[in-house]
């Protein structure tokens, strides 16, 4: 700018200064402007920078802010110093015109109020939208206490990847008290969910165009799991899965054997048995979801786990329903001889989640919250749940079948013939009315599917559910 | 065992009694034996059991409790009931022998005593030890109150797959106060730390036998999570990915340009305009492992991100260092066109993690904590580091050349070349002192691998050190 102080330069510069956000320090926006006309090419490779002296003059600055700004440019290469010759735009290679420099991005600035705003907000559920427990019941302030307790300096060191080692030891013992499994907490893997356990199986077990079989209806998620691992996914309905005409070329099996999702079909100790033979003959491995068995109607049957000779079942559990969806823990258990294998891939899947909250729940179990809780509610669902019906009752759905077994924290209305799930589902939406859509959940090539709409009754009291009936029976009325 | 009531079949379900867990309720046990001697053969399928009347006279229960066991045994389909012929074990597939009834678990029962003792257990780490930053000086109580303030009802519900909006707006923002990026919230993902990111970005970027090329030395998790995603990996000195011989071929390049692990080199200017240029030419993605920019000597360098004419720097950073290890937070920050595919991955992957962490942290630097803790850790690791380097000026290692380039929460030692620095690491580990390998972090490929000891000193007050320092002395000494 010396030598060729043009006016478009020093016009450049104004220009490059101004874009620059207002809140950096001076010296900083000195640095970003010039080192963006370098970027740009209006300061050329080999291109003289005024002396400091005379750059602060022309900008009304001062002269260790202009100093600062070269001193950063030379740190990171942009110019150097020649002796006596002061500063010169080094030699960079061609570079095509910046994108960023003539785009800027909004950047909001949220002031405190506003984020505390923000925070408070209480996150959108829509009346009968399914798998949503029931946060009103939820005893908030117990669940901070354990929090509280659990955010000593302790959680600051991260847990080991395979998780809290108080939580792992509480959900062997929950799993021993409950569902009679014996299992030992090394052979537990605390994950962020079913999801996350699915997919670390699915990565370890398959191979790209390994044959997976899957139940329909069943979670869309499961699905998406597999196929990203390279699985090649085939549907069969839950109770056909018994019959033993299993593909003997399957490599993994996923199913819900004690309540399917959405339908709550379980299987019987027949088709359990035979589902683990097949796995036996053909050297397969089965995953049992297990992920409402909590919530059936009477006692939860027999684990495929427990009932496994040899150890080819991989048991996966959630607290997304048990306690809130926003905790995002679940875990898997393992045969002992996969354990390592699965551990090695988690070190470098996510290496691992939050002490914080592994060491909150460890707590919430070890004092009984945990089983008082799940008592509760299961005796709070069996209401609501009747309560719905009984509100159902008065609309023109009284004549669709139930089409689910009963329990869990959702049920399912068969439609009639002549109706679109989907189309209700986005009607009912319209309306402020959560539900789901039963096709959503089935394969495309089941030749059973039928329609049907998943509605979940555990997140709402009598009061928010009859209003958001009078929504459905008003959609339905209108049809 | 009516008809054929042998002696056998009584003393077996004594035993089979004997063995279940003595917490559970006495039908639950009853019924747990049953199914296992089904299980076991003990009972084949078509013999009858007895009437529940003389099974509880003969274990001197009540008949309730005999009861509600067969109708368990009935429900999960073990026996059924033939009118006027009481119950008979139904026909089960063959089954081999059940190892779970013959090999128990044991469980322990934590009592509520010892698991805050567990809870209120610091987790070990090693003085020295990399990779820790100054948990002492972090202002718990501070965050403890983000903590309560983020733990209100909302927090039950799920975040986003893409993470909690208060925390991806505050990403933002630091990006664009601290590192002059200009970024929405809408390209950040938050991740549970840098590794996760890596896992998600080679999974959406590769295929399998794309070439990735990678820095030596470097984090060893990285490495694995390209080839766990099937990239064939290529190390590179990082000074050398100057050089624009990179292979034509590769898909992806993971650089840390700021500062390379462990040894804080950086690239310049022409080197990073060198390496887009390549990425240009040749159509290949760099992810820019941001890791420690934070606490670089003077001002970070201009992230490559920002020098992205066209997008395909993908930029990752982590909390791990400038909070805590076991936050297990981290972000990417995509190219707009990116965001979508990255977050259909992630929903599969894991689902998203947890609420409360995500609205503690997005409060934390919504207040301006975090970069108020930030400029107090800058200072305090700049004193830490020459406490640690005057210490060492008094032992045998004083003649040992400093590798790295200053700044950070640990330096390097360069070992003399008739040592073996993992020898040395486990003789450290052996008197309690944590330190790395040099070689831990470089390929076996690596022509200029040389040995080295990576020390850590952001975590440990003088006197730990001092201490620490004594220790090495020593085992110097009796080399």
């Amino acid at each position: 700018m010396r030598e060729s102080a043009s006016g478009r330069s020093e016009l450049g510069l104004y220009l490059a200064l101004d874009e620059q956000p207002s809140h950096l320090p001076q010296y900083r926006r000195l640095f970003m402007a010039l080192r963006d006309m370098i970027l740009s090419g209006d300061l050329p490779s080999g291109r003289q920078l005024p002396p400091t002296r005379q750059l602060a003059s022309i900008l009304g600055i001062s002269r260790n802010t202009a100093k600062s700004a070269y001193e950063q440019l030379q740190a990171e290469g942009f110019i150097h110093a020649r002796p006596g010759r002061g500063s010169e735009v080094a030699r960079l290679p061609e570079r095509h015109q910046a994108s960023h420099a003539t785009t800027p991005v909004k950047c909001q600035t949220l002031v405190a109020a506003e984020v505390r705003a923000e925070v408070a907000a209480e996150p959108r559920t829509l009346p009968l939208q399914p798998a949503i427990p029931a946060l009103d019941a939820f005893p908030l302030n117990r669940w901070r206490q354990c929090l509280a307790r659990a955010s000593g300096s302790p959680h600051l060191l991260a847990s080991p990847p395979a998780g809290e080692p108080l939580l792992r030891a509480q959900i062997a013992q929950w799993l021993a008290r409950q569902r009679g499994m014996r299992v030992s907490p090394e052979q537990i893997v605390v994950t962020s969910g079913s999801q996350q356990g699915l997919d670390l199986i699915a990565r370890h077990l398959l191979t790209p165009g390994d044959k997976v079989v899957l139940e329909t209806p069943g979670f869309p998620g499961t699905a998406h799991s597999m196929a990203a691992a390279g699985g090649d996914c085939l549907f069969w309905p839950q109770q056909a899965l018994a019959q033993a005409q299993l593909p003997p070329t399957a490599r993994l099996l996923l199913v819900t054997p004690s309540r399917n999702f959405p339908l709550g079909h379980s299987l019987d100790a027949h088709a359990r048995l035979a589902l683990l033979q097949w796995a036996d003959d053909v050297g397969a491995w089965i995953i049992e979801d297990d992920y409402d068995s909590e919530f059936a109607v009477g006692e939860a049957h027999t684990s495929l786990f427990s009932l496994s000779a040899h150890p080819r079942v991989i048991y996966t559990g959630t607290f997304s329903r048990t306690m809130f969806p926003g905790l995002r823990l679940g875990y898997l258990v393992l045969p002992e001889d996969q354990v390592e294998a699965v551990l090695q891939l988690r070190r470098y899947a996510d290496g691992g989640l939050s002490s914080l909250t592994q060491r909150a729940l460890g707590l919430w179990m070890a004092e009984g919250h945990y089983d008082r809780h799940l008592s509760r509610m299961k005796r709070l669902y069996a209401k609501r749940r009747s309560q719905l019906l009984s509100l159902l009752s008065e609309t023109p759905a009284s004549d669709w079948p139930c089409l689910d077994a009963g329990g869990g924290i959702h049920l399912v209305l068969g439609l009639p013939v002549t109706w679109s799930d989907r189309a209700l589902e986005a009607r009912l939406a319209a309306v402020g009315v959560g539900s789901r859509a039963l096709s959503l959940y089935q394969a495309a090539t089941d030749q059973q599917a039928r329609q049907g709409i998943v509605l979940g009754f555990a997140g709402w009291d009598q009061t928010v559910m009859r209003a958001a009936v009078m929504q459905l029976a008003r959609v339905l009325n209108e049809h």
